[in-house]
């Protein structure tokens, strides 16, 4: 074994990971609306604190990491970090707060606990998930200097996109048209790609374009990038639509069998458990490989490695 | 009549309002989402397009023209003050999406048209509604260098503002706490600062914003500008107050008296007619004084001036 490969099975992803999610958690807790009028605050860190895996987080600062280890500007790019970090979680946890309502899914449990509109009706979860998507542009774009304006941006810049139409609620459409309708493989690929893969892609492509300086934006380390956030949304949904089929609802937190319930089309569905589990493996793999393609230093990039692997292998 | 005087008396707004109109209008059906998938793209355009007085686009417009007359980056001012109106319209157009909602006012006609979720659904009115939100960021926040990193980051500030928890969302939050309370008329002002007068100044303050010059960035006259936008704001919902009971749905073109029947507080059920119509009269002069001491042209002011009349005078 060279020592490359040994340093990468040598990080200590459990331990990073606690690390980062003490930030995370204390910049959420610190951030989110505890200001708010008239039970909205409530609701909105309801919504966000105490709760997930925060993936998408961790995605932003493993990228982060990546690019910018030994840059000048440490400082600036942490707290850029921080924040994207933050803005990217509020925008998924807007989106499932909206998704639970009775019009949409109408989910009643989350993370194994009532969501957003059960606990506080359905006007404050609607009014929660709006100030939640509003707050994550606001936290890319303070005004105390401690972000360049160019950062600031750019941040903006790729989150609008992955949260917009050709993003996540573009997916969320497709997903609502797609009940009782059988999809190809390929148009299964396309919705989510919008509705879970845009934002985790834009995870990395944000982390990355927190360092100001322009090795993190050559446009082959962002291209690379890219790839690897769209092999691992991928793979992430893939094995959502594993565990949705092969775990009950106390250990998944939410309610279990949902989507063959609903008749959606899901990877299991549509390739069956064995190769869909293929297909998961052969999305890390594509993962590692971009991020070999990337340029960027293997021991720079060990936290988005073990990232993919834990994506792929949670649940078991 | 001193020469000052009769120039902005003499200013045209129905040609002037004629012609930024056309521009904004042109934008938004070039810019909302006409390629959004699964009928999502419709359910955008049916919210934001062939409707509305477009009040906070002219607001936008009218501010960049007063700080920016003369100035040598016209074009790229331009462009930034056009992406803005739109960005503001979108975020007043996916609130009234959601605000219409069977969970929120239940309200089934908007500008003499069925409500987006009468029309597509609920589901669809929710995403929609979400969308466009993330569109008001994606206009702001172009990659083709027609507008510097420096004035998007403003612009993206000034919006999630406004539109967030400590703006549109939370005055939106206090309404819902407050239907069958009596309130002071100082709560009563609280309330509608962040739900309709946050968006209102800063649709004022991003116009000004638009132009790099630093002239616009005076304390002074943003400071002025933003007394100008909070009593145009106040003295636009007193006037709606006082429409609500003074004017049959037809001519609304949304459910006359629907305040009243919610036992919603309002200015008129506070103050009376009578006051309530002085107090926007009050508000109307404290509007031209800002702009009095703003110390810009009074010329380059007209737009703003002949603004806040049509704000005040509306309906009449």
């Amino acid at each position: 074994m060279d020592a490359s490969v040994s340093a990468v099975l040598a990080f200590d992803l459990p331990a990073w990971t606690a690390v980062q999610l003490e930030r995370v958690e204390d910049a959420l807790s610190k951030w989110v609306a505890p200001d708010a009028p008239a039970g909205l605050g409530d609701a909105m860190r309801y919504a966000v604190l105490d709760g997930g895996k925060r993936l998408r987080p961790l995605l932003v600062l493993a990228a982060a990491e990546a690019v910018s280890a030994q840059a000048p500007l440490r400082a600036r790019t942490d707290e850029a970090a921080l924040r994207s970090a933050c803005a990217v979680e509020l925008i998924h946890a807007y989106s499932l707060v909206h998704d639970d309502m009775p019009c949409m899914d109408n989910d009643v449990l989350r993370r194994g606990k009532p969501t957003v509109h059960v606990k506080f009706g359905e006007a404050q979860a609607l009014l929660a998930g709006d100030a939640l998507q509003a707050l994550a542009f606001e936290l890319l774009t303070p005004d105390d200097g401690c972000m360049s304006a160019s950062v600031q941006a750019m941040l903006c810049r790729l989150l609008a996109r992955a949260a917009g139409h050709d993003g996540m609620a573009g997916g969320q459409a497709i997903d609502l048209a797609s009940v009782g309708v059988t999809l190809t493989e390929d148009q299964l690929r396309r919705m989510h790609r919008l509705k879970t893969g845009a934002l985790l892609r834009a995870s990395v492509l944000m982390g990355a374009a927190c360092d100001e300086r322009s090795a993190a934006r050559e446009p082959g380390v962002v291209e690379a990038l890219a790839r690897y956030g769209d092999a691992v949304g991928l793979a992430f949904q893939v094995v959502d639509d594993i565990l949705d089929v092969t775990t009950d609802t106390a250990t998944l937190g939410k309610t279990a069998g949902k989507d063959a319930a609903a008749a959606k089309p899901t990877y299991v569905s549509l390739l069956g458990l064995d190769r869909a589990a293929a297909y998961a493996t052969s999305l890390h793999a594509q993962a590692l490989s971009a991020l070999d393609a990337s340029g960027l230093p293997e021991r720079e990039t060990q936290a988005l490695r073990a990232l993919a692997a834990m994506v792929v292998h949670r649940g078991k």
